[in-house]
């Protein structure tokens, strides 16, 4: 059989609100022309580790998708067939998002901008359906059922994403595919918690950096069979890094 | 209901081989710069025209896979699914994928070669499956079930196209959704005559333009309720008039 299954996960290069320091979210925002240079590097990076994705996952957000489109195209594979979903999403921010990090930080001070970026199971105050970061008439949302999220935590991320895991990826690994799933940085944390087995504690101290894929091979129950392992480990623990200083500018 | 159905077919973007003349097929080039500006014209034509594709359908061809990720971005609707189907390709050139179309009238004359461009049932000479420009060990055409084309005329062409267009397009139709179909020039002729009942003689005239929408309203046996529409029919004319006179650079 074509066990081990072999996953690989890739968090969307710098977007234009990473560069202005701002929360996202949900909010639709583009990759920067840093980004899109990450976006090449990851395909790059592919080619060169021999993996051939065969088939794409990606959240219903365009830097996840620019990310996905410009890595496959640079590994010349575009052509493989794409699922998208929600579920894949950046955990939504609440009523931080379009907020200025460091403004944040400077007004609520240290500890409780740490427990909005950081905190397992406490999400930022409820975004307003009216505020001109909802997502309240966006047309990629309108065939969701049930209602919106209007703030997460990384709990809520994973209770939204374990199911999509189960029902459509696992499936595709299990038949031998060679799975990508291009999306954001708690989404992508929220699924390396669970695979890795990560307490609800641990999980704040890690980081994903932007633009290096990682790879996972994973035996039939699903487990990492080694620890899983960044294509290029010395630009991901710089990444990772980068991304713990975040709002500290 | 939804009735009419909005279909909307685009083809592909000036291409790198289109630059040089060559006859392309199956052989998979990537957009030239004036191609990647065409993409993005055929963009702007679908959201200035309020048009808001649902689904996309593509062929495994970079070149169409290309055309359509640049016109959805500008359009806005990255976002929307994916599929992606052998049966939207480019007729299959034979023998003549990677020869230069001025060289082949001079060696073939123009009645000859007209015929290999527009016989509806006389293809081409089939290509050898160790020619530099078959697509005998290409990883997208792997999970085929048959075997592959080595040279096809339109007729072949609307053969393998028509059975995907009602088991997959045409539910996405009558479910009533805005399909988009970024495919090309002679895949979209096939589809084109199927849905105007063109004869197998008429056909011969008809061109389609690169990178313009081309919008079709279908009732509910999906009959055109009114002739198609080019969003930009000036463009549309003059583009049409330059495929249809390839060949005599």
């Amino acid at each position: 059989m074509s066990e081990p299954y072999t996953l690989i996960l890739l968090r969307h290069g710098n977007s234009d609100w990473n560069q202005k320091n701002l929360f996202t979210g949900w909010v639709d925002v583009r990759l920067s022309e840093q980004g899109v240079g990450e976006a090449a590097n990851a395909g790059t990076l592919l080619a060169e580790s021999g993996l051939t994705p065969d088939i794409l996952y990606t959240s219903l957000l365009s830097r996840a998708i620019q990310t996905a489109d410009i890595a496959l195209d640079t590994a010349d594979r575009l052509w493989i067939p794409v699922k998208r979903s929600w579920r894949l999403n950046e955990r939504h921010y609440g009523a931080l998002q379009g907020k200025d990090k460091a403004q944040t930080l400077a007004e609520y001070g240290p500890e409780q901008f740490q427990t909005w970026r950081r905190s397992f199971d406490v999400p930022p105050p409820p975004i307003a359906p009216d505020d001109q970061y909802a997502q309240t008439d966006d047309p990629r949302y309108a065939d969701i059922d049930g209602e919106l999220p209007a703030t997460e935590a990384l709990k809520n991320v994973i209770d939204r994403l374990l199911p999509y895991w189960e029902s459509e990826i696992v499936p595709d690994l299990r038949s031998g595919k060679t799975v990508l799933v291009t999306a954001h940085g708690n989404s992508l944390r929220a699924l390396v918690k669970h695979l890795d087995g990560i307490s609800d504690d641990e999980i704040a101290g890690l980081n994903i950096p932007t633009g290096i894929p990682l790879v996972y091979r994973l035996d039939e129950n699903l487990s990492p069979i080694a620890p899983a392992e960044y294509l290029d480990p010395e630009a991901a623990a710089a990444g990772a890094a980068a991304v713990a200083a975040q709002g500290k500018k």
